[in-house]
């Protein structure tokens, strides 16, 4: 099984494609990367930051003579693309991609894809709230997990040359039903990124506190909302469109959970909402063992010393007298 | 105007007690500090850090003498506590507290704050996720705000000197009435606290999805709701037990709004969905620009290099030959 590719293809240059380049290079898992963009400028942005060496605005240009193809465009974007690239992918090709919902890649990438190409649809659990070819970092996967979600009937040599390309990223790699991913990723990011979304809206909206109030005392836990409530519009807003059922699933039973909790707070019992803050706590402490988040506290956030107090405080007191 | 206090009692040291503690020596705003705490192991661990000078299971003790005393127990103990230190508190001393609520903390502790004595309740916007002496640190409150709820008759060269205090610990100190105060922190701290506990208990509970899956899979949004539902659960049980009405309100809010939301990903509503993620982009921005958070992607949480790649795959490509 090689995990070194001829000529990778990402369709796409945002922060994940941006980071799979530099990753694939950094690795030498790759010998020649092809860029194609939609837009000229991040083609130019992508050619300034050195993450390729092909670059073109022509996707079915990019694919040709790739033996792994990546889509890393917003999912929306999939359909066209597919029938952009397919007359030009190569037999025996991968085609993958990077998309947060999997279901909706099947259908309709799945019967685009020509006789002789392997499609394993994949999805790194990675990223950071900024976007743009400029926010990749080689980093980005080490220690994350990466699903892939191909068929049954996948050739099982392509399926493991795609998972030693993961694992060579730097990231752990588990195959499972798309289906199965769907409501995997609807509980672990997308009702998450939903309510993030949901309470910063609505701190941007009230009449009776401000939104210069908010953005002050935003430390008490609100700013923590923002950063996920900052990530990509469109890429979120397709996420939404295409995972509609596992979304709406996994919203339902955050609202039978969180009346039980309005009741809780409603009626007063104390030994409700006890019980659930502290079971919530272990789940904190497994995540850190796993290695899938920093045991610092405030995520590591830096803090800064205190500036020297007003000297003139100090002169009135001769620096400790009793005042 | 004198920021520097003779001796300094606090009743409590937890995350916030002992970084007041260790603040206030380092910046050199107290003479003499005196601990109290309920529980002897706890007293015990502030000794051995070195956080005081007095150490004392004796609130009223603690209290004798002190120009300043601030309470930073957990909201539900101040009625017991205030009964215990009021015919200890000196005439002029300033007796304030941190705790998340301020209308509460008005009704239960005022009526019993002797004549003489300034009371001058307090809340610095400020924590991580750790609790316990030894979670504190002196750079805690640097850029962030604290905020002060005096009754309008209250003396305000006591409420100056707070302030004084509050500024020489780093903090930027906010004045404001009670209620409002209740307010801006029900959607700032008290509702997103609410939802991540929400949300981590739905993913602790589900069928179709393992918890082992949860936590593998935590990057993609979930584990940063897991740090503010690591918090201290007798606080926030205290917390929703005494601002229930803000609470209820804020939640309100955002129930509605989810509900729209909800629609507009039902019905496939992308241009709506896509004006709010822009919209809340924005917010971040602001935060970040008032130095409420860092501009780091992914709060500035580390990240390691992928490891080596297995050496199997690169002696059997000889470092980049064609696959």
């Amino acid at each position: 099984m090689s995990v070194h590719f001829r000529k990778l293809a990402l369709i796409g240059i945002g922060l994940i494609g941006s980071s799979i380049a530099l990753a694939a290079k950094r690795q030498g898992l790759v010998e020649v990367i092809s860029i194609a963009t939609r837009r000229q400028e991040t083609l130019d942005e992508a050619r300034e930051l050195g993450l390729g060496d092909i670059y073109t605005l022509d996707p079915a240009e990019a694919v040709r003579g790739a033996d792994l193809v990546i889509l890393c465009a917003p999912v929306g974007a999939y359909a066209d693309l597919a029938r952009a690239i397919g007359p030009a992918l190569e037999p025996g090709a991968i085609l993958s991609d990077v998309g947060s919902v999997k279901r909706h890649v099947h259908e309709v990438v799945g019967p685009l894809v020509p006789e002789g190409v392997h499609f394993i649809p994949g999805h790194p659990m990675a990223g950071t709230e900024h976007s743009g070819p400029s926010a990749g970092f080689a980093e980005l996967f080490t220690g994350r997990w990466c699903m892939l979600t191909p068929e049954p009937d996948v050739d099982r040599a392509a399926v493991d040359r795609l998972v030693a390309f993961w694992k060579g990223l730097g990231s752990n790699v588990e195959l499972m039903d798309a289906a199965h991913h769907d409501l995997v990723v609807a509980i672990t990011s997308h009702v998450p990124h939903l309510i993030a979304y949901n309470i910063v809206g609505t701190a941007d909206d009230l009449g009776n506190v401000t939104k210069s109030e908010v953005i002050k005392f935003s430390a008490g836990g609100f700013r923590d909302f923002t950063r996920i409530a900052a990530s990509d519009p469109v890429m979120w807003r397709d996420v939404f469109l295409t995972n509609r059922d596992a979304v709406m699933e996994m919203l339902g039973r955050f609202l039978e959970d969180l009346s039980v909790l309005q009741r809780a707070v409603r009626v007063g019992d104390g030994p409700a909402l006890e019980a659930l803050f502290t079971r919530t706590r272990a789940i904190r402490r497994s995540i850190i063992d796993a290695g899938q988040d920093s045991s610092a506290p405030d995520f590591g956030r830096p803090h800064e010393a205190p500036p020297a107090v007003d000297t003139g405080f100090v002169r009135e007191h001769g620096g400790g007298d009793d005042a």
